[in-house]
C-alpha cells in the first residue's frame, strides 16, 4: 500500500481517495471523488482532481487510499475525561432502587468524583485518562476537547486542564481545553455559591489565562447549577482575560442560557434539550455552534428533544459530543454519538458527519485549521472502509478505519493506537 | 505476567483472580474472591480458594490475574451475522425524509438484503461476516449464535449455516446455528406464505437437520411476520427433527407467540416487549429462556418496555443479545447492550452480566457446558481489568480486556482478534 519516493517535496500524498471534505452545504455534504491529496509539513498542500490528468509531486510516501472515504480526522468537541474515582456502584445502587438521597447522603454524585480528583496525583490522573482517550482515537478522533471542573479549586482546576494538555505527548491528538471551575459548588462553598463565584472569576480563570492552561472558560447554567446571573459573571470574566466562552445550558430547563451564551459571542452552547426559537436565533446572529450530546440525552433517559427543525431553519452549525464523563455519559464513544444523533436526534447522516468535523472544529473555534480537507487546513485525516458516507453513522461496531493521519504524522489504523 | 514450569499437570492456571461465576442468586452475582483456576484439555479442572492453602496443581502456563475479574466468556445468543447489501442508503433516505413506500418500492427493506445475500458466494459472506465477528469477539464474546434468514431458499439458506459453522475456523470462537427461514415470505412466494410454510416445514429444516447445519430452528412470530397456526407448523417440524425451537414473538405486538414457543419447549423467546403475564408464567413453566434485545427497541425507537418486573418475579431466565442485523439492530457490541440493558430496560449490572453469560448458555440450551465458571465447564473465560463488576454495564468504551481464553486457548487481548 506504501511506496516511498526519493528527491522528496510532498511528505505524503493520498492518492485514488474520495473526499469527504466536512462542509455541509443545502445538498449535504461536500465530497469530491478520485482525489490525491499532498502533504507537507503537517498540513494540506494541495488537492488533485485525479480526472484533471496534472502531475502529483513527489513525496516521501503515498498512500493508495484503493477507492475509501476519506474524512476530516473526527473531533469530540465536549469531554470532561480527566477525573478520579468510579461510580459504577452508584450506577449499580440506582438500578436496585436505592433512593438518590441514599445515595447522596453516602457522598455519592459529583461530589464523589470531586474528592476522588483532588486527592488524586497528576501521574494518576495521566493514568486514569489514557485508556478514555484510547477508546476516541480509535474510533477516528483526531482532536478532543477536555474540560476541568472535578477539582473546584485553584490547585485543582489547574490540575486537571495541565493533565489534559500532557495527553498530547502521549498519544497523537490535538487537544482543546476548557476550565469547567464553574460545574458545582464545591462543598467548603455550600450556601455561599456567589463567593464560589467570585474566585472562579477573580483567581481561578485569571491564573488559567495567565498560565495558558485553557482556550475556553464554561459554565453550567441550570436550575441545580448557576443561575445566568452568576454565568454571566463567569462569561464577563473569560473575555475579560482573551478566553473564549462556552456553557452548559438548556438541559434541563430553559433559563435563556444560549441567549447569553449568544451575548459573549460564545464558540458553543452545549445540550440544548430545552433551547426555544429566540435562543436559536441568538446562536445564528452571533455564529455560535449548537453542541448536542445525545449520549447524556440517551443515559439520562431525557424525552425533551433539542429543537433540531429550529437549528436547520436558522442554520446554527450543530456539532455532536460524547460528553464523556463519569455521572451522566459514561460513553466513550463518538461512532456512537453519531448513531445516536441519528436515532434519538433524527439528524441526517450527512449532519452528524458535519458535527464531528466542520461543526465540532466551529465549536472550539478552530475553523480555520481543522474540521476541513482544504488546502491549507492541518493534515488530520481518516480512511475509512466503507462503500456508503452514510455507513458512518448507521453501523456500529466493525472497525472501519484504514489509515488515520494528525498533523502529517500517520498514526495506523484504528485499532491499534 | 507467565511463567512455565516442566512436568505439566495441567494445561494453565489462572491465580489470583476474583470469580464472577456468571450464576445469580436472590443477592445478586454468584462471585468469589482469591481464586485460582485450574484448566485442562479444554475445561475447567478446578476451582482452589487461595485461602485454603492448597497447593496448586503443575501446569504449563501460569497467568497471574493480580486481583482482576475473571468472567465466563461473554455469549450473543442472537444474531443474524452473515448477511450481503447495505442498507446504509435507506437509513439515510429514511432520516431525510423520503417516506417507507418509496423505499419499498425501490427494493428497500429486508427484500433488498435478500436478493444481496442470495446472490453472494459463501467466500464473499464469510469476508463480510468477519468484521462484524471481529467486533464482538473484541469485547469478549467467546460463543456467538448465528440465524440464516436472508436467503429463504433451500439452498440459500443451507448457504448462510454453512458460512456461519465455517467461522468458528477463522476466530477462536463457538458457534450455535439457527435456520431462520422462516423470516419473511420470499418474493417469489407472495401471498401464499402457506405454501412457503410447507416448502420449510416439508424440505429446508429436514434438510438442514440432516445436514446438521442447524442446531435450532426459529420463526418470526408477527402481524408482518407469520401467524401464529403458521408459527406452530414451523416449531412442530423442529422437533420433529430433533431441533431447538426458538421464536421472535412479542416485538410489535401481542400474538401469544411466547406460550407457543412454551409449548414447544423453546430454548429461547426473543423480543418479548408486548409480553403478558400468561406468557410470562408459560415461559417459567417451560424453563424458556426470554431473549431480550435492547439494540432493536432503540433502533426502532420502541417505547413499549419489556415485563423486566414480571419476568424477575417468574424467574424467568433473561438473556441479553445484540440482533446484529442490517434492518433493526446495526450495532455489534454485546457491551452496549449491557449498558441499555441497564439504561433502557432498568435490568441491574448484576442482571445484565447473567444475560451475557449463564442465561446467553441457556437461550442455546449450552448450559450444561458454558456460561459459567465451575469445574467441568468449557474453558470460555475473559479476565477484565475493572475495579467494580458494574463497569462492565457501566461504562462503554475504554478497552478493559486483559485476557481470553476459549476452550482453554489463550488468545489475547481486546484490542487483538
Ligand atoms: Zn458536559
Ligand atoms: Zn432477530
Amino acid at each position: 500500500m506504501e511506496q516511498t519516493h526519493s528527491t522528496a517535496i510532498a511528505d505524503t500524498v493520498w492518492t485514488n481517495v474520495n473526499l469527504i471534505t466536512g462542509e455541509l452545504a443545502d445538498q449535504g455534504l461536500v465530497t469530491a471523488k478520485n482525489q490525491s491529496v499532498v502533504v507537507k509539513d503537517g498540513r494540506i498542500m494541495a488537492i488533485f482532481d485525479q480526472s484533471s490528468g496534472a502531475a502529483l509531486p513527489q513525496a516521501e510516501r503515498i498512500i493508495d487510499g484503493e477507492g475509501g472515504w476519506l474524512s476530516p480526522g473526527l473531533i469530540d468537541c465536549h469531554t470532561h475525561l480527566v477525573f478520579a474515582g468510579n461510580r459504577a456502584d452508584e450506577f449499580e445502587q440506582r438500578l436496585e432502587g436505592v433512593p438518590y438521597e441514599t445515595i447522596a447522603k453516602q457522598g455519592g454524585g459529583i461530589l464523589s468524583t470531586v474528592i476522588a480528583t483532588r486527592s488524586a496525583s497528576e501521574e494518576a490522573l495521566l493514568k486514569l485518562a489514557l485508556p478514555r482517550l484510547d477508546a476516541l482515537i480509535a474510533e477516528g478522533v483526531t482532536t478532543v476537547e477536555i474540560k476541568s471542573g472535578y477539582g473546584l479549586t485553584l490547585n485543582d482546576e489547574l490540575k486537571i486542564l495541565r493533565v489534559a494538555k500532557q495527553l498530547a505527548n502521549h498519544r497523537p491528538i490535538n487537544i482543546s481545553t476548557t476550565l469547567l471551575a464553574a460545574h458545582a459548588v464545591p462543598p467548603e462553598f455550600k450556601g455561599k455559591a456567589d463567593q464560589y463565584i467570585d474566585l472562579v472569576c477573580n483567581e481561578i480563570i485569571p491564573q488559567a489565562a495567565e498560565q495558558q492552561l485553557a482556550d475556553a472558560v464554561d459554565v453550567f447554567c441550570e436550575g441545580i447549577g448557576f443561575s445566568p446571573a452568576q454565568s454571566e459573571k463567569v462569561m464577563q470574566a473569560a473575555k475579560a482575560c482573551g478566553l473564549g466562552v462556552k456553557a452548559h445550558v438548556e438541559q434541563l430547563s430553559n433559563l435563556s442560557g444560549a441567549a447569553l451564551t449568544a451575548k459573549y459571542q460564545g464558540w458553543s452552547a452545549d445540550h440544548l434539550e430545552y433551547l426555544d426559537e429566540a435562543g436559536v436565533k441568538a446562536l445564528a446572529e452571533s455564529n455560535t455552534a449548537a453542541v448536542l450530546l445525545p449520549g447524556a440525552f440517551y443515559f439520562l433517559r431525557e424525552q425533551q428533544l433539542p429543537p433540531i427543525d429550529l437549528l436547520r431553519k436558522y442554520q446554527v452549525p450543530m456539532a455532536l459530543a460524547t460528553d464523556f464523563n463519569p455521572g451522566t455519559s459514561p460513553l466513550a464513544s463518538i461512532r456512537l454519538m453519531m448513531n445516536m444523533g441519528c436515532t434519538l436526534f433524527r439528524m441526517t447522516p450527512s449532519e452528524v458527519i458535519a458535527a464531528v468535523t466542520a461543526n465540532g472544529a466551529k465549536a472550539l473555534k478552530m475553523e480555520e485549521s481543522r474540521g476541513i480537507i482544504k488546502e491549507g487546513m492541518a493534515a488530520d485525516m481518516v480512511l475509512w472502509d466503507i462503500q456508503h458516507l452514510a455507513e458512518l453513522a448507521y453501523q456500529f461496531g466493525p472497525q472501519v478505519i484504514k489509515q488515520r493521519m494528525v498533523n502529517g504524522q500517520i498514526t495506523g489504523s484504528g485499532a491499534h493506537v
